[in-house]
């Protein structure tokens, strides 16, 4: 018994040591972890993997996401504010179509103004085909102050202020329809780059597709940034003529090729389409040649020969010909293969990287290699004239990295990443020269597909398009959302899909499946959140977000009052938690109304929206912010004008009678 | 030594047991979730009810979400499809406000006449005040067919097909220029319920404001729904007259009270506001007595006095005066404490659940009692003759719930949630009567209340409206996110909180903070989304959504042409991966151009978009879809239509040339 005892302590004892040497590593993970999170794991068939990503992507209340993704919204028209990890959408801006939560475009007088500046030859346009976002730069990062994004279908470019997230410009293209290449910017964003897309005779005037090749061009736009001013300045701005090749997506050079931009282009075939005449259709027609032309242009030396007045007027717009750029060397070429989408280049800027969609392999060019094939000169032409530079004589490598290639990215371990659509995946592959220390792995190899559901078009990585990426995510931009959501009828959102790069070699992993239930988001910047520093509140109350002083027309509280001159009444209203000052108005049928508004609060978040029944009047009016709109009143009647916020208990109370007598 | 081996060995088989019961346990834990979990979860901070919260709403990819939460978008004007557990935005339906990405109101010629259905007295509208969305019912529970919503700000009710997610009809309101209280349904969606808001003259004419008692009504609007015809049938439908107190969200009686209706007011001081010339303004002037009223109204027998067309005539529209309304016993008041927003009733239709937001309890009305006080008349009456049955006649409780009680929803438990907007929490109450059964509580008794971030409005239980709520999840729609997420300026998201409420008694959770970055959602319902069965893709090639028919110009493959009469061009046009056809169109300056596009695609998702620059013409195709657009060629030049959808690795290239000659 005794010896049983004794037997039974040690086994005892050694079972306690054992228990805590297991309770000091296992049930370590117990009590983080807990019971219940097992047992949740357990009914939801969570794989290891999945309970890994929850938790790499989940935000407890209050914590705010390390980056901020600005996505295009495609044809919907807006840019999409997004928190990474957590990918959650955090504000849609309103760009070129209205948006009435943001009082753009439904009445406020400045707003109108600046959707008015969009007009197309006079044909007011309330829709864009948002595609490339670009965040301002200063020194080639991303510097979180400004966001430029184009209008694909109008070739237009739109300004967005990252102190209100507020659009504040938008230009048409004086010389195009349509545009694509827009928009990246120079390093320290003096210049906002629009390339060309389909091309058309420039100033879009008719000529007729049986003179293609002589009437239709190709262009690219550089619309200089006044960053004082906070606007695009259309006077310093000018373009060039290109050939009519469709020219893409450009890219401005960094470090060591700064000062040059390059383009991807296809249909160099020149093919105009026809299938209704027994033609080969466009996607037959422009996917013949092997090759299309990656476009090197000069851009200092194309500024020094803008401002030196060389340039043709076009819908009074300096534009560089074609004649021009070659005579003054602004202009090459370099064979790249095939229907390419656009040219990524690399954060040191030493290399360019095309994906030629045809071809299951990116082509990297090398600026060196570029920069001595110019210099030995003696190339071979277009039939434009335009320089060709061997191929040969400036391709680094090639690197095979499956089908449909499309867009290059990188991050800050050396490796480079490029959507396959017809995969569809996303391809980890080296760079190689300087990157080659950066990792494990050769230069110029792929090293890792992780599928993506479904096909990608664009991709990006955090602050990839900086001298200096941080990788750690990535985000596939996907078409096709198919199986991956609920169904909610046949147009289906899209699905973006976070990727973890943060760790080396074939170690990507899918984290999270957004679903982008508008828009078809084309391209996307992320931008690390804390080099964001928006206002909480306007500075001083009577803030006009547009001029960014005090508006003339700003109503102060004790001022509120009616003015009639004439036949046009001029209301001067304040807003405050929870009462319009004044409630009660009283005009005459087929009065002019001038509206003036001061939301007169210092409080966060202290705004007021402002409907009016009847008129299609409805604003935003955020605190210390003044605005306008008018009307004439047409109609009489009694029109119940409210806050559309749920600004305190008494927010229904919010409200007031417009009283307009016949 | 034999000993001490032996007891080694003892200790080592106990230990091994041991470690054995252990593994069986904790490992398994360590197993499931992982190391890799665990130094995440320490990395990143995480407390075991994050990790729990992470684990019940992560979605793995391919995974589809339990429920799907349709949402006002307040005035966004907007639908938005939200999936539940992982709170993501699944699509933006487009209904009172144009949305290019679905090509609503922006060229497709049949939604902008539906658009154009919204007009007031023949000024357009392009925005709306989205309120209160209503899933239609079979027998009270949601069926999945269809979804109501009203816009506030202009008094219109929208229809949504829930075949294909997109807006059918929009009725105006022919009497009132705003309402609120819209929209909820009959069981069996017979009726869809428009209750108004702010007062004014019927048919919104004028009268001065000094004549509100006399001249200022309100009223409650009931559409009947034609579910055959998938259409509001406005012949079909009629209004009420009410005393012109504000009246406020409406409920459909059920079970016991079906064919009665309830609507909360506030308001009924019928105060005028006039802060400008000192009068209290409407916050003060509209809160001064202790009780408002709740109208309770007989809509079965409204119906048979409608059919029987004892009905005034206003702007067309047959309304039931106030008068007939006491002559034919349909409306009664009940007091209610003190400027409520609604009325929500138990499922079991026994109960009516009212919060005055300025009075710190829920009041529950007894529908039994309710018919007795009808039954046993004798009743004092307001000024305008309306009977008012007494508070203590009608009264079954008041439970002390917290401060600013606002909307009242139910679970399976027998538990009623209420938002409390000045807490700001959420609180969990016990029903009492036959619902008492259901929990381990006393009836009518606070059970938990929950903070939530921040100031809540409306909030919403899964089937919350139906006869039997499931439970399980509440989402809280919080307005004036503040810090909950990362400053996008002074414009703020709001903050859906989802809540875990499966578990009785207090042990309700917060699970995820959703940023709703546009619009200001008022009111949302959540389905099973098992219960949602669109179409993938339309029923037949040449489907036109709008008359659910073939379309009589669908342009089937080989049928494209350009026919020209006079100044009219027509062109018959199909859309395919990856071209259209015709791709080149000729036409001159001044023609009327009528353009029909048919998607020939059978394909789940191949979705073709058509934008033409230029022209502000952008539609979406979906697969089977026809549809048609007319403009002027005003402008002429070279205009380049293409495919907005990233259909191909072709899409670039699905484009083609119209040409304007001058």
């Amino acid at each position: 018994m005794t010896k049983n005892k004794n037997l039974l302590s040690w086994g005892l004892v050694a079972a306690v040591l054992l228990f805590v040497a297991v309770s000091a590593f296992a049930p370590r993970t117990s009590t983080r972890l807990g019971r219940g999170a097992t047992a949740i794991a357990a009914d939801r068939d969570l794989t290891p993997d999945d309970i890994e990503a929850a938790l790499k992507t989940y935000m407890p209340s209050g914590r705010h996401d390390d980056y901020i993704m600005f996505s295009s919204g495609g044809h919907a028209g807006q840019v999409f504010v997004i928190g990474l990890p957590s990918m959650r959408i955090l504000k849609t801006i309103g760009v070129f179509t209205p948006e009435p939560w943001q009082g753009w475009g439904t009445g406020a007088q400045d707003t109108m103004d600046i959707l008015a500046d969009g007009a197309v030859d006079g044909i007011e346009i309330t829709w864009g085909d948002t595609h490339h976002p670009a965040l301002s730069e200063t020194g080639g990062e991303y510097d979180g102050q400004w966001l430029f994004i184009n209008d694909k279908a109008n070739a237009r470019v739109a300004l967005i202020d990252l102190k209100d997230f507020e659009t504040k410009q938008i230009v048409k293209n004086p010389i195009a329809i349509n545009d694509h290449g827009g928009t990246k910017v120079t390093p320290d964003t003096e210049w906002v780059i629009e390339g060309g897309q389909y091309a058309t005779p420039l100033g879009y005037e008719y000529a007729p597709i049986s003179d293609y090749a002589d009437s239709y061009r190709g262009m690219v736009t550089f619309w200089k940034f006044d960053r004082l001013a906070g606007r695009i300045d259309k006077s310093a701005s000018f373009a060039m003529e290109l050939p009519p090749y469709w020219q893409d997506l450009c890219d401005a050079g960094k470090k060591v090729s700064e000062g040059w931009v390059v383009c991807g282009s296809f249909n160099s075939e020149m093919a105009t389409g026809g299938i209704e005449d027994g033609n080969p259709p466009f996607e037959a027609g422009a996917s013949q040649r092997d090759m299309d032309y990656l476009h090197i242009i000069n851009l200092d030396a194309a500024i020094r020969v803008a401002r030196a007045g060389q340039t043709s007027d076009i819908n009074g717009f300096p534009v560089i010909s074609l004649e021009r750029s070659i005579a003054e060397n602004l202009l090459y070429l370099a064979p790249e293969p095939k229907s390419p989408h656009g040219a990524d280049i690399t954060p040191g800027g030493e290399y360019i990287v095309v994906s030629g969609k045809l071809d299951p392999h990116v082509t990297i060019y090398s600026w060196a290699k570029i920069q001595s094939s110019i210099r030995a000169g003696n190339h071979r032409t277009d039939s434009y004239g335009v320089p060709i530079l061997p191929f040969d004589s400036v391709v680094e490598a090639q690197v095979e990295v499956g089908l449909g290639p499309l867009h290059t990215e990188f991050d800050n371990q050396g490796y480079a990443y490029t959507s396959l659509f017809l995969e569809p995946a996303v391809a980890r592959w080296t760079l190689g020269g300087p990157y080659e220390r950066l990792h494990p792995e050769k230069g110029w190899q792929l090293v890792q597909q992780i599928p993506v559901h479904y096909n990608v078009g664009h991709l990006v990585t955090a602050e990839g398009d900086t001298v200096s990426p941080d990788g750690k995510y990535l985000v596939s931009l996907n078409k096709w959302a198919l199986d991956r959501f609920a169904n909610v009828g046949p147009l289906l959102p899209q699905n973006f899909q976070l990727i973890d790069i943060e760790n080396n070699g074939d170690a990507m992993k899918l984290l999270y499946d957004m679903p982008m239930g508008i828009g078809e988001p084309h391209y996307a910047q992320i931008i690390k959140a804390d080099k964001l520093n928006p206002w909480e509140v306007y500075p001083e109350v009577g803030w006009n977000p547009t001029t960014g002083t005090i508006d003339e027309h700003a109503v102060m509280l004790g001022e509120e009052r009616v003015e009639r001159h004439g036949n046009t009444v001029e209301i001067f209203m304040t807003a405050i938690r929870s009462h319009f000052t004044p409630e009660r108005i009283d005009i005459r049928k087929g009065d002019h109304v001038i509206w003036h508004i001061t939301n007169v609060e210092r409080a966060y978040d202290a705004t007021h929206g402002f409907a009016l029944p009847g008129y299609n009047i409805n604003v935003s009016i955020e605190p210390g912010e003044a605005l306008s709109f008018e009307f004439d009143a047409t109609n009489d009647g009694v029109f119940t004008y409210y806050c559309t916020e749920f600004c305190s208990a008494l927010h229904l109370e919010m409200m007031g009678y417009l009283q307009v007598r016949p």
